[in-house]
């Protein structure tokens, strides 16, 4: 049975991958009388008086919902809101499994930004945090700012900053491994949706200096045609030398590359044009900018995907759950730029210098420390 | 402790009535790979090409939304969204302990009908039926009249539709302890909101003939005023006679009382006035529209009330999680008039000839049998 058929039987036998269970059992009378009317009306009138009484008397205090459109869901592309629903309960049971953090999915049946916006401010008061997920950019970057905005509870796009947060954690350990440093790498990303601008800004936020944006057409700068606006704000921070050309150009001479982008578009020729020790992320999925092995031989001193069959696997898992752990614990009313940093960098600690080499610069996502030290250190900001 | 206080302090130690637990654990790669990425990208495809495959391989199949604006909420009133998320999880705990069905409480931060409608709309691609809950009159008879139209998942308002088929299996059994029929027992419902709109409407649907409204200004008929547009659709089908007056004029030769109104308004007095052996649901609550006893010092046959200290408890939970269960197990598009009928019989039949009496007409909430045998009561409509 191949692992496609055998996903298929699993999910038909799982008939739903979460379920809801009540923690008040309900075995009589006087359980009802407590759990439902006429006692809950208690907790009710609190609440009505001091908002914040949700955090002590219901599940807001520890649950988030889990929230697409199905514009982008991974590799598969805008196939709907019914459709992402394995995808929404799989992150749900990541929350749970990793962070003991309750998630519901929520998968909406419109991709008008601003129904999606109020609908999510609507839902709102049931949840303490907001995951968005598998939405297409550049409405991503709307619909997550916006939502910040209006909403006084943790909004976290993790395409965007989940990405962003594990590959700085990667790159900062690598920088490690190859003597690299932050004031003078060059940094090629290719791909520029949510995820490849997500990085992007933390790499500078980090203090990257020399970050160059790459897509389809090639290397972006201010004379680009077609960028929207998310992507011409980006071009004022990255490419400050206003180069031009391909992907291949943007290489030549770089240290770092990072892939959000299709398979196979990097050659050995290209790897073998950047810096001494490149390092290379190359998180195309499943397959990915360049196997890791031909990069290998083309010269690259590290590389990364987003592939468990190889070492230094990029997973998202490493970070979203101890996040909103941490913010859910903490009260958190945002996650900052502050926190993302701070999450990074704990990961990354979480290799000890000792165990730090070419094929181990991330923690595995298996690990049990990994949500409670992420958790700390968003804790720590809020 | 009281029993308020008792509430306050479990609601803070649960933290919370219900969470979320995952079926598939995810203890190793291969775990991850089956239920998240890459796996879960066969479930989608296949989602993506027949909608009704996420009955097979989503929670779709077994959960529903408890849905609410917090408008009028049990007995509370207007305390909106977020306090209202107590008696929402309360719900979500009898659907799940009662009838083995996921719900998920859905607290809406609007009370604009148009944008209820919306919201719910948006997100029902992860439910398989939404219950409406404490949602103000007459908005929730459009609230609920346009979901029905709008979504291909059954929608059901319980304080409506539940509570008019728990009273009518009460009146059903009770009619047998009295020797009353349909044909010629007089009914007065006080109370025009949600409930005693639908409490009339299905005792109409059920063959009563001969049914009036009241409300706190007295018997409603076509002359009445300041109806809402669901009153003066009632007003069309009950009181044919077009009686004037008070509640005390229309209790007169009646011979069932439904009261889903306000603490103390039935005297001995009234009851006397009533037909040789009276049945009244008085379910105020807590404090009913008679007590019990007092009722019956009068010269009431049979009594129930909301209370669970009193015999015949009209109860919602021996109709609700049953009617989900069957309509989801079946796959039902809507409840229809014909399952609540059905349902309410059901409900009516657990209690056996040789144990009905006039303190013994409704089946125990606690008992096992009863979402069992609600649930096949709805699948055979299906």
């Amino acid at each position: 049975m191949t692992n496609s058929e055998k996903a298929l039987k699993m999910h038909e036998e799982w008939h739903g991958k979460i379920e809801t269970c009540a923690k008040s059992h309900v075995n009589s009378r006087e359980d009802l009388a407590i759990a439902y009317t006429p006692g809950v009306a208690e907790p009710c009138k609190v609440i009505a008086r001091d908002p914040e009484a949700a955090y002590t008397y219901t599940m807001k205090s520890n649950t988030v919902a889990v929230v697409s459109d199905g514009s982008a869901v991974l590799g598969l592309g805008n196939i709907g809101a019914l459709a992402a629903m394995p995808v929404m309960e799989g992150k749900a049971v990541l929350f749970k499994e990793f962070g003991g953090v309750n998630a519901v999915p929520i998968c909406l049946d419109t991709q008008d930004t601003e129904e999606i916006i109020k609908s999510v401010v609507n839902i709102a008061p049931a949840f303490g945090g907001i995951n968005l997920e598998d939405i297409s950019a550049p409405r991503c970057f709307e619909i997550e700012e916006r939502l910040k905005e209006l909403l006084d509870i943790p909004v976290f796009h993790d395409d965007q900053h989940g990405t962003a947060i594990v590959v700085l954690a990667g790159i900062i350990n690598a920088m490690k491994v190859t003597g690299k440093d932050k004031e003078s790498a060059k940094i090629v990303v290719n791909g520029a949706g949510s995820a490849g601008v997500a990085i992007t800004k933390l790499l500078l936020t980090y203090g990257f200096k020399d970050v160059t944006m790459c897509d389809i057409s090639g290397i972006l700068g201010k004379g680009s045609q077609n960028l929207n606006w998310m992507q011409q704000k980006m071009v004022e921070v990255t490419n400050l030398e206003q180069k031009t050309g391909t992907l291949a150009d943007a290489l030549k001479g770089a240290d770092i590359f990072v892939g959000v982008s299709a398979p196979n578009i990097v050659t050995q020729d290209m790897v073998a044009s950047m810096n001494k020790d490149a390092i290379l992320f190359a998180m195309a999925n499943p397959v990915p900018e360049i196997m890791p092995d031909i990069a290998k031989a083309a010269g690259a001193k590290v590389v990364g995907t987003g592939r468990s069959d190889f070492p230094n696997q990029v997973n998202n898992v490493v970070a979203f759950p101890g996040i909103f752990k941490g913010a859910l614990e903490g009260r958190a009313t945002a996650i900052t730029e502050e926190m993302k940093l701070a999450t990074a960098k704990a990961i990354a600690g979480l290799v000890p210098d000792e165990e730090l080499n070419e094929n181990n610069i991330l923690p595995e996502a298996f690990d049990p420390r990994v949500a409670d030290v992420v958790s700390r250190a968003v804790k720590e900001l809020i």
